[in-house]
């Protein structure tokens, strides 16, 4: 079998059959870090460096991991230089998923065939370089090409979603929605926190001297995402505490800090649960879906989240958390009534959360393999598993959770032949009928998401 | 391939030859959940529900996942609409082993090719209704027909065991032997335990004052259902707590709790092991196996506890439990002295607990993958891995576990196919002779009960 | 396929393909448990109990588990005795590589095709008596045999390392390096602590009276192994304590230890952190590679523990310790200075060392699956996982961490081969191109380890 060719992660006929029903189902992306202004603004992208490599933390720690300085990979370097660091140690990352992800960029999105390495990598500059100036490979272009449906992008609740309407209101055939993510509200250890809080002041033109206030801000804001489109809010907790708090405290909680008071560990835990479960509130009235991410421990790396912040590729999962005993109550207090998503980034703590789901029942859902296992056997593993605990008709479906444009189709691709592959294993084995593989492979590509999010 | 056909979940044909060596082995199943008064009565079943659904939760769980309403699961609707509900949505359990067990008893015991749908629905509760009216498809005579040997059933120590008696004397073929199970005497802090003391008092007729007293009334009940055949006990435990408690401090947390006073947390989990040590002495003296079940946390969803109560779908495993700390003690205690098996609920403690068993050595065995993992591709994890840590020939072998009689034959058919294309891949990799393989295999489903459990 | 052919572990072409480009590459072991004065002395070996079981407790716990009396594993037993005992139920470790490994090292070394059996056991200890009075068979021509260019042993810093000087200068063509391993220094609660310490002061001969003495004479010691070749440390630790402790406090804790006080667990904490940060210091400046082996719960059977002693078959893994919380400091603090590779024992350890080594960038790397997982199926998952996290090209490469030098080849052979279907699978996938897979085998198994370790 040849590198990415058709068969490409299918390892039997079944697998091949199955996919085949599914490749060219429109793409349906609940949840993703999409630069809505450079979709609205829709201009050409400069080069193969900015689209693959200038936004994606992914692609960053492989080069540090093979030596690569600072310098070409976030620091002063042109794009070119990046692009030719980049391309001298390419090889080295065979394996690791993002191998396979530029690759299928280059080979389905531009028709490019050339393998990434330091003999090719003049070359392939010099062709994206041309190719990326023409009409079709503008951020709309390529969207309709990948024939991404619906996409949903990651908001700040102060967000004024200017892009987002500018964007409804274009000729672009992919529908954008926003996603509210009061991560900054919820956070209040953070050194920002009360900064963030003015600014939420600022949006809604209101003051906010307590929770209560807060909380009006916050329902302003989310009825505000709710008129523009909005289906479903997303939270990033490491340990997704949430008990029940009563209002006094997190309220005296709350005012502590905006006084510039040390808020201790176990008050934080009061905080964000009764955030979470304000939240969840909000949500049961909008019938939103709430995705949760849980697990990623954060900035770990000094060196890192000192020189260039959050988000460069220092977040690690942990395996040493508690998921049940923190969680446990606010599932019970939004039983049956809200929609949730539950998203591990621990592959240890999936058998937890798999039992968790199916005793939860219809509304709670697992989210896909997430960060460092969306890979095809991050992937495999998950959906092999969970689909024998929980079901995997009450799977959320794939999301590309992407930081660049370009990879929506090839991490879509990828996704699709993983699931076909473990659904043709299943019929190979004699563990369900061909004919409904099929119909579930359709399901979780596609039916199941215009239900769960309303979309 | 086919659903279900003969070579079902057997990828190669060493597994294939070593399946044609083990599955017309009898049925030995040292743990399951039998309804032993069903057995002893011997009647018809009513219908198909009754008997694939009425008393089995894993069955529950899946039919709520796809909205189901509970009147349609454990409420007020009638058998057939129960059945008809079900089929309505069957097949969107695919991938979870309940559809193929289900298929499995339809097609095996009942000589039904059809699939479970809307469409078939009808007419499978009407041919089954047929043949359930039909000498050999009561109790005794699937039993009979699935070949089993000898089952034990799950009882508590205060069961007078009457069915098991009835049993022995008549002419089943199938022997029935108890297993003691005192976990109500040991779960200090449930509601109930006041009271079962109370029932535990009335079965020995003995007033039960202080710790002394409830030790005494319990072996005389280990040593009726000695008497009556059995030849392990079975405890369930969250954490399994062994720690080394004095008997002083064990009879001040009875006696505290006996009065009505709240037993706290370290006080729990001292009475636990103290019991579990007793319970230990007393497994030593009969020389009965000691299976402990740990990491199922029960009735973690309230409307499920609060409208159904236990066993109704609200149980999970749970990654974040200690297991060595609180053990260790324990294997110490009676290390070479008593009979272990170690059921682990989820997975992320195969490690753990495989390498303990090992350095345990002759008398600790792993039990076979358990509820949420009792599926081709849970049970196929574990072996491949304990069997390289621990040894397979030390593994304590499969049990149904299961809840409806009829589920024996199926359950037992999958996990003797995984463990066939577990050691079929071995021979084809080269790992093991064939031979060794196969004898193997005669060993783990049948040799060893006899050897482990004395049965 | 035949047990232990030419295609062992080998399942597609592809992998096929691959193990022939590296298999005769020549063997660089950077972490075992050689007896130097073996090799040193170089006399023959008496019998294939001595060389196959004596030394390893790999063989012991198995024989434990299927029965075998203590006198004929590690008691008074004769040899032959030991053998034949082993022999009686070696068919019974059927799955664990030990059952491979040592008929791997029957094949390979010495050319003897029978399986070790009761009907075999006389004719195999005859004909291997025979053999190893040969030349050939003596431990350097073993080595030499099996191409092992360099390999590391594992020695205490008051090691004088006569041995390995008497091996520089003889005509051994096997480079043995030396690896300091100060655990008795760090482990401070155990028993023999204080004698340990005076060794130390009479190996450097000058007073230790207090923490500054204790590292100025261990630095000494690393002083002398690096004059005498050492290009690493290695350390084991059941948690990775690697906080920052002023030194004041450790000094305190020091000297309270030496006065045979107490020292509580919190002191401990603090007091490995210290050394650990003081050994990373020392690492730094003689630019060693610093070996953590971290998981590992020593001697938990208390007869194996109090009859036999340490690394007799009582350690165990544990899924339940912390690792990110107690190991941040000490990586941030040797940001990008110090080369660390990482060893977990329990594989639910993983991902979160696979995202901690992703994070902190080239210096860092994950090391082999140890000793548990050391086996095809450990080694599979391990690197099917980790590859797609961390890269394949960052990996530290397989060390034979073994306790008996025939064993080496062996080791050797299965990683090999394991690795080979590892990347074929890959290739077969279409997820990367052939020529990188072999470049990346030969990279892993022979390139990786000379540019890490400074070989």
């Amino acid at each position: 079998m040849a590198f990415l060719d058709d068969n490409y992660l299918l390892t039997n006929n079944t697998a091949k059959t199955i996919y085949d029903q599914i490749k060219d189902l429109p793409i349906l992306d609940a949840h993703n870090h999409a630069d809505v202004k450079e979709i609205r603004e829709n201009k050409n992208y400069s080069d193969i460096w900015y689209i693959e490599a200038a936004t994606d933390h992914y692609v960053w720690e492989l080069l540090r991991k093979r030596g690569v300085e600072e310098k070409y990979i976030t620091g002063s370097a042109s794009n070119k230089e990046k692009w030719m660091k980049l391309a001298n140690v390419f090889e080295q990352l065979v394996g690791n998923p993002v191998y396979e992800w530029v690759h299928l960029d280059l080979k389905r999105r531009l028709g490019i065939d050339l393998l990434i390495n330091e003999y090719n990598a003049e070359k392939i500059w010099d062709i994206t370089k041309e190719l990326l100036e023409q009409e079709n490979f503008k951020p709309q272009a390529l969207l309709k090409e990948m024939d991404v449906e619906l996409m949903c992008s990651t908001d700040d609740p102060i967000d004024s979603l200017e892009d987002h309407k500018a964007l409804k209101e274009s000729d672009c055939k992919t529908k954008v929605l926003p996603t509210w993510r009061p991560d900054k509200s919820m956070h209040i250890n953070k050194v920002g926190f009360p900064d963030y809080i003015k600014k939420l002041e600022e949006r809604v033109q209101k003051q906010i001297l307590n929770i209560d206030d807060l909380i009006e801000a916050l329902q302003e804001t989310h009825d505000f995402f709710e008129k523009m489109g909005a289906k479903a809010s997303d939270h990033g907790v490491e340990v997704p505490f949430g008990y029940i708090i009563d209002h006094q405290k997190a309220d005296q909680i709350f005012q502590k800090r905006m006084k510039g008071e040390n808020v201790k560990k176990e008050e934080e835990k009061a905080y964000i649960s009764y955030m979470l479960h304000k939240f969840g509130e909000m949500n049961v009235k909008s019938n939103w879906v709430m995705q949760i991410h849980l697990g990623a421990m954060r900035d770990i790396r000094d060196t890192l989240y000192n020189n260039i912040g959050p988000d460069s590729g220092g977040d690690i999962s942990n395996h040493f958390i508690p998921i049940v005993e923190p969680l446990k109550a606010f599932l019970n207090k939004f039983d049956e009534r809200l929609k949730i998503v539950l998203y591990a980034l621990d592959p240890t703590h999936y058998p937890t959360l798999a039992t968790l789901t199916r005793a939860f029942g219809e509304t709670v859902s697992l989210g896909a393999a997430w960060w460092f296992n969306d890979s095809p056997i991050g992937m495999k593993r998950q959906l092999e598993y969970i689909g024998t605990v929980d079901l995997l008709m009450n799977f959320a479906g794939m999301v590309s959770d992407s930081r660049k444009l370009m990879s929506y189709g090839s991490r879509t691709e990828m996704f699709r032949r993983v699931l076909s592959d473990v659904l043709g294993n299943l019929v190979e084995k004699g563990q369900i009928p061909l004919e409904l593989a099929i119909r579930g492979a359709v399901h979780i590509c596609y039916e199941r998401k215009k239900v769960l999010f309303n979309f």
